[in-house]
C-alpha cells in the first residue's frame, strides 16, 4: 500500500530520524558539507542506519539523498572524490533504501533538498532541472513516493513539487521554518497552501527547531489549509534537541551548533510527548530530523503503539516507561521502573559551569548585515563578510 | 604486535567505546540486564559497532561479551531465548571482533566482567569456574589478550585475573570504582597493589564516573604503585556523561540512570580535553565507556595525533577543531572554525526547567540499608526491599 | 515646581523602591496582608526608608499607603491592632514622607491601589467612596500629586482616577499588567487611553513583571496613545527580579512568591540597563516597585547621571561601574573596576540544584476555575477553592 | 548578664547581620574601602540597622568599627574627610550601639578585624599598638565584650586576641577562612587551639564562606580543639550567600563579588537549615556575616524557638513557615501556607542564559603569583601586578 493509501485508511505513519547527523557521530558524514557520498563509500554504514530505524518502527525509509544535488555535490567537489557523482550517489541511496525496506513494511521515499542554485539566484528553469536530475534517479530506482524537504523559501520548495509531481507519484514537503515563516517572511500558513496548490499531498516541517516550535508551525499550516479550504496530510520532523533559544533561522544559529549541541539531545520520554501532542494536533506522518537515532524513532511507535495496535521490532529490547529496570539490585533503581517516574524528572544535565540557554549568533551582525541576509544569502556571501568584519 | 609490546615501545593504545549503551540506543540491547545477545541475535549490528570505532582509531576490538557469564545469562533468562548460550555469545562475540580487526591494524581483547556468582557469595572455586568457561572460549578462538573490567570489589577481580592469567595473554584489569575505593573500603591504590600482584600488566579504571573523577582515581591507583614499587600500565576507560554530583556507587545512583542521561553526554571536545590529561597523567591504554560513540573515540585520536604521528581514518570526515565549517554561508557559523571557539565554549541545555546537578538516590535509604548494601548487594538484596519499604 | 513642570520641562523624574519588599526584610511588614500600619507602629523604619530612596535619587516619594484602603485593614483587622484605624495610617504615612522630602528636592505623592471592594463587586459609588477617605487625608496633609497604582482592572484605576482628579492635583495612573493586558482582557493600549481620558497626566505600569515585560507593556501602551491622538507622560515602576517565566497574572502564581525570590534579584547593572531602556523609549518617571532597593534606585540616577547634569547624594559612596575596586589589593578583583566587565558578567547563582525557570502556579488549575478567576477574584473565592480541591 | 553566663546556662546566643553589605545596598557605605565611617556621617541609619537586628533577635549587637583601625581609615583617607578620625569612629560606634541594646536585652561587643598593617609586615609590636587603640575606646565606652573577627591569618588574630585580654573582658575570636585553613596553611583545627590559648573564649569562623563551608570548618576547629583538650564556645557567622564554588580565599575571588552577589544570596529557609546544623553540630553563639539581613537573623531565631521558648519581635511581622499566606485569595497561593513546600522549594533563577556555578579568579594567576600571595598580601602588590601584567 502507498503513502497515500495508508494516510486515507487512517494509519499513523512513522518517519525515519536524522541521517546526516547519526552518521557523522559514526564517522561517515562531514559536518560542515553534510553531504551523503556515503552510500557510495560505506553503503554498510548505511544500510545499517537504515535497518535500525526500521527495527525501531519507520514506515517510511527516505533515500540518503539530502543535499546530494549535483550543484552541491560540486560545491564541495575538493573534498569528494571526483569519481563520486551525484548520479552514483542518488542510485546507491535508492538502491541501499530499497533493500532494506524489503526486510519489513517500509515504503521508500526519493528525497531531495534546498539547492546552492537557488540561494545563488539562479532562474527557475536552471534550479528544476537540478531537481530533476534527481528525480530521474529516483523514477529509475522506483521509489514509492517522493519528499522534498529543508526548504528555507516556499518559492524554491514550490519549484521542487513542480517537478516532482512530474513523475506522477505522490510528493510529501516539508519546510524548515519556525512560526514567522520563510526566509522571505512568507508565513507558514501561505507556505502550506502554495504547496498544496503546487502539488503536495502532505505538508510540514522538518528541521531546524524543536519538537514544540515544529508543532506551533505545523499548527499555523493547519489553519492556513482550513482557512483556504485545502486539503492535506500534515508531517513534522524536527530536532531532537530542545532548543527554545532559537531565533528565526533556527539552531544553526545557536552557538554550539553543530558541535557542542549533546546537552540538548532530547531523551526518549521527551519523544513520547512530542509524538502524542503530534496525534492530538492531526498529524498522521510523525518523524524526526538531525539528532533523532533510532531509539527516538522507538518512542514514537512506542507512544503511538495503543493507536496502532503493535509495537515495533526494536521494542523486544526495551521495557515500556523503563519497566526492563524492575529486576534491577538496588530498590531505587527499581523504584524507577515506572511511567511517573521518567514522566516527570527533570533530568540534570552535570554542567554546573554551562547555562540553560544561549543567545543566538547573528545577532551581532549589523541590521543591514541581517537584512540582506535573509534575502539571498550566496549573493551576499562577500557582503556579509564584509560588513561582519567592518562591524567587529 | 601484541598490547604489551606496543605500550612497551612507547605507544599510545586507543580503546573502544561503550557497546551496551550505543546498541541499547540503536536497539540491540537491553537496558537494565544490559546483555550481549545481540551477536548472535544481530551479529551485522554489532559488526558495524566494532567498524565504526576501528575507522575511529581504536587499536583494541574488546570482545561483545560484557555481562556474558552464564550465570548473567541465566539470571536473565526470561528474556533471552533458551537456545541462546553463553558460549554461543561469547564465541560469537570472538568472531565479529576477529573479522573487523582483520579491516584494520587492531588487537582483539577478550573481556570478563563482575558476576552474579560473587555478589551472591558464592565461593572462590565457583567464582573461577564462571570466568573460566568464558577463557576457554577466547582461548579457542584466539583472542590477542585479556580484560577484567567493571568489577566493583577488589576480591572478584583478583579472582578473574588469576584465572585470565592461566592463559599465559597478557591482562587488563579496570575496577568501576572511584577516588573513595571499592565496595569494601580497598583504597584505589591498594586495589592496584593487589590486581599487578595478582598477574595484571595493565590496570586502571572504567566506568560508573565521568572523565575527571576517572583520572583522579587513576591517580590514586598510580600512587599506590609507586609506593609499592609495582609497575604496571595505566588504562582509563571513563563514561561519556558529566557526573560530578555522583556518590560513591557512581552514575546508577543518578536519578538519570539510565533513560535520562542525555543532557550529561560530554562533546568531542570534552574528550579532547580528557584525552590529553589522561595522557599527561602517564596513561597509555586511554577508551571510553558507557556513551562513548565512535566520534568520541576519534577525539581521543586526534587530539593525540601530534604524539602518535597520525590521524584515525574517520577523521577524512571531520576537520580539526570545527575548521570543516570553514567554507559555510554564515559569517558567524564560519567563525566557529576555530579551536579557541569549541575550547571555550559552555554548551546550554536548552532545559531552562532542569538543574544542572542532581543528589544522587539511595541517600533516602537508611543507614543501616546502606551499609548493608556496600557489603554484598544480592544477599541483601530482600533485606534491601524490606528496609526500603520501612522508611517509605 | 511640581511634577507636571519638571516633566514638561524635560527633566527625567526618578521615582521610588518597593516599599512593603524592602520593609518585610526589615521586619515591618507582613507578607500577606502587605499593610503598612508601620507607618503608625515603627515611623522611624519608614522614615529611614524613605531617607535612603531621597539619598540614592529619587524626587518622588510616595507615601506608604499601599493597601491603606479602611477596607483592606478591617480585611485583616484580626492581625492589626483596632486603634491603627486607615485615617492614622494615612495621616501617619503624609506626615513621614513630607518630612523627609524636605530634607532634600522632592515631591511627595499620595497613593491608592486596588481595593477589596471592587474585587467583591461592591459597586462604582462605594468602590469610589473608599478613594475617597484616602484621598482626604491627601488633601488635609498637602501632598504635590497623586498616584493609582497596583491596579489589575482598569475599570477600578479609572474610578480611581476619577476620584483623584476631584482634588485638581495631577494624577499618575499605572496598572500591574502585562503585555496581554488587565484581568478582563483590555489590551494595555486600550487602558492607557481609558486612563488619560478619565484623567491621569502619567500613565504606565508597575509591580508584577521584570523590566523587560514592564516596558514591552508600557511600550504597547505609548502605541495606544498615539494611535488616540492622546498625550501623557509615560512611567515605569516594575519589580527588581527577573520573571520571564511569569504567565498573564506575574510574579505572584510564580512558586517562589513571596519567599523564596532572591535568586531573581535583580543587580545594580541590570538596572542601568532597564534606565536607559526606559530613557530610550520616552518614558520620564523612572523608579521601581517591590524588590528595588536604595542602590537599585542610586542605579537608575547613576545611569542617568550624564542626562540629568548630576549624580545623586548616595553616590558618594558608590564608585561608577565599579571603580571603587581600583584600589583593591589583589590584581583580579581591581581587574573589574571597569563597565565591560559588570556590563558583560552573567552572575551565577552557586545553586546548581536549581533549575533557571519555574512553571508558575495556576496551570493546574482548571480552565473553568482560571475563567472565573479571571474575572472577580474575591467573589469566586469559594468557587475557586471548590474546583481546586475537585481537582487535586 | 554576660556571654559567657549566657553561654554557662545553655543559652543559644544570637549574633547579627552584615553591616557592610546592608549599609552599602542603603547608600551609606563604599564597596572597596568598606570602612564604617557612617557612624558619623549618618548616624540615624547605622542606629536602624542595629534596631532592625535587635527586632530581629540579635542577642549581641557588634559595633559598627568593621575596618575602623587608623592605619585602614588612613589608607582610604583621600575618601573619607580629615576631621572623621579613627577614635570618632570607634565612640560614634559605641554610642550607637549601646543606645540601641538599651532597647532590648542585647549585649554589646567591640569588634576589631585584621589590620594593613599586619598585612604590609608591621612588627607585633606595631600591629598590637592599632588593636590597642580601638580596645581604649571599647573600655572607655563600657562595651560587655569583645570580638576580634574576620582574620586571614592566625598569627595575627592571636596577637588581637592578646591585646583585647588585656581588657579582661570575654573574647570571641572568629577567621574567615574554610577547611584548607588560614593562608599560611595552619589548619582550622591548629588555628582554634592557638586562639584558645591566646584566651579566647569563643571561637569559629565568619565570613568569606557560605553557611555549609563555614559550619563544615567550625566542624574541623572543634575537632582540633576536642583532641587538644581545650575547651570553648563555638560561634559561626558566615555569608548569606551561596558559595559552593569558592576556592580557598572565599567569596571575593568569585567573579561576581562583589556586585553581581544577588542570585547567590539565600533565603530565610536556607537560613532555618543553617540554624538548624548550627545548633546540632554544638555552636551555640550563631549568627551571620555578609549578606545577612534582618529576615536573615529573624530566620535563626524562628528555627531555635523550639529550643529558646520564644519569639523575636519582628516575627509579629512574619507567619512561621509561610503560614501569612493562608489567607491569600488565590488558592494556589494558600497552597504554599505550609512548611513542606518551602523546605523543599528549588527556587529559579530567573536567569536562563546564567550558569549555576563560577571558576573563581585567581586561577588565571601564575602559580608565582598565588604562592607569593598566599604569603603575605601587601609586601607582594608591586609584585602581583608586575606578575598579572605579565601573564595577560
Amino acid at each position: 500500500q502507498g503513502i497515500l493509501e495508508r494516510l486515507d485508511a487512517g494509519e499513523i505513519v512513522i518517519g525515519d530520524g536524522g541521517f546526516v547527523f547519526a552518521l557523522e557521530k559514526r564517522g561517515y558524514v562531514k559536518a560542515g558539507p553534510w553531504t551523503p557520498e556515503a552510500t557510495v563509500e560505506h553503503p554498510e554504514a548505511v544500510r545499517q542506519l537504515h535497518r535500525e530505524f526500521l527495527r525501531a518502527g519507520s514506515n517510511v525509509l527516505q533515500t540518503f539523498t539530502f543535499y546530494a544535488s549535483d550543484d552541491k555535490l560540486e560545491n564541495r567537489g575538493n573534498y569528494v572524490a571526483e569519481k563520486i557523482t551525484g548520479q552514483k550517489v542518488n542510485e546507491a541511496a535508492c538502491d541501499i533504501a530499497k533493500e532494506v525496506a524489503k526486510e519489513g513494511d517500509a515504503l521508500v521515499a526519493g528525497g531531495v533538498s534546498q539547492t546552492p542554485s537557488y540561494l545563488s539566484c539562479k532562474d527557475k528553469a536552471e534550479v528544476k532541472a537540478v531537481f530533476r536530475k534527481q528525480l530521474e534517479v529516483f523514477m529509475k530506482k522506483g521509489v514509492d513516493f517522493l519528499i522534498a524537504e529543508y526548504f528555507e523559501h516556499v518559492e524554491e520548495a514550490v519549484w521542487a513539487v513542480e517537478v516532482l509531481k512530474e513523475s506522477g507519484k505522490p510528493v510529501a514537503a516539508t519546510m524548515c521554518i519556525g512560526p514567522e515563516g520563510d526566509m522571505h517572511g512568507v508565513p507558514p500558513g501561505q507556505c502550506a497552501v502554495q504547496l498544496v496548490k503546487a502539488g503536495a499531498s502532505i505538508v510540514g516541517i522538518n528541521c531546524h527547531f524543536d519538537s514544540d516550535t515544529c508543532l506551533k508551525t505545523v499548527k499555523l499550516m493547519k489553519e492556513g489549509l482550513e482557512a483556504a479550504n485545502l486539503k492535506a496530510y500534515l508531517m513534522s520532523q524536527p530536532l531532537a534537541f530542545h532548543t527554545p533559544d532559537c531565533g528565526k533561522q533556527g539552531f544553526i544559529d545557536l552557538p554550539e551548533f553543530p558541535f557542542g549541541l549533546e546537552p540538548r539531545i532530547v531523551t526518549r520520554w521527551d519523544v513520547q510527548k512530542y509524538a502524542r501532542k503530534a496525534y492530538d494536533l492531526g498529524i498522521r506522518y510523525i518523524g524526526g530530523c538531525c539528532g533523532f537515532e533510532p531509539y527516538h524513532i522507538r518512542a514514537i511507535a512506542e507512544e503511538l503503539a495503543p493507536e496502532r495496535g503493535f509495537l515495533p521490532e526494536a521494542s523486544e529490547k526495551h521495557g515500556s516507561w523503563g519497566n526492563s529496570l524492575s529486576m534491577h539490585t538496588k530498590p531505587w533503581v527499581r523504584a524507577r521502573a515506572r511511567k511517573e517516574y521518567w514522566e516527570n524528572l527533570k533530568p540534570a544535565s552535570g554542567r554546573p559551569y554551562c547555562p540553560s540557554m544561549s543567545k543566538p549568533d547573528g545577532w551581532g551582525v549589523t541590521k543591514g548585515a541581517r537584512e540582506l541576509m535573509q534575502q539571498k544569502e550566496a549573493t551576499t556571501e562577500q557582503q556579509l563578510n564584509e560588513l561582519f568584519q567592518k562591524q567587529k
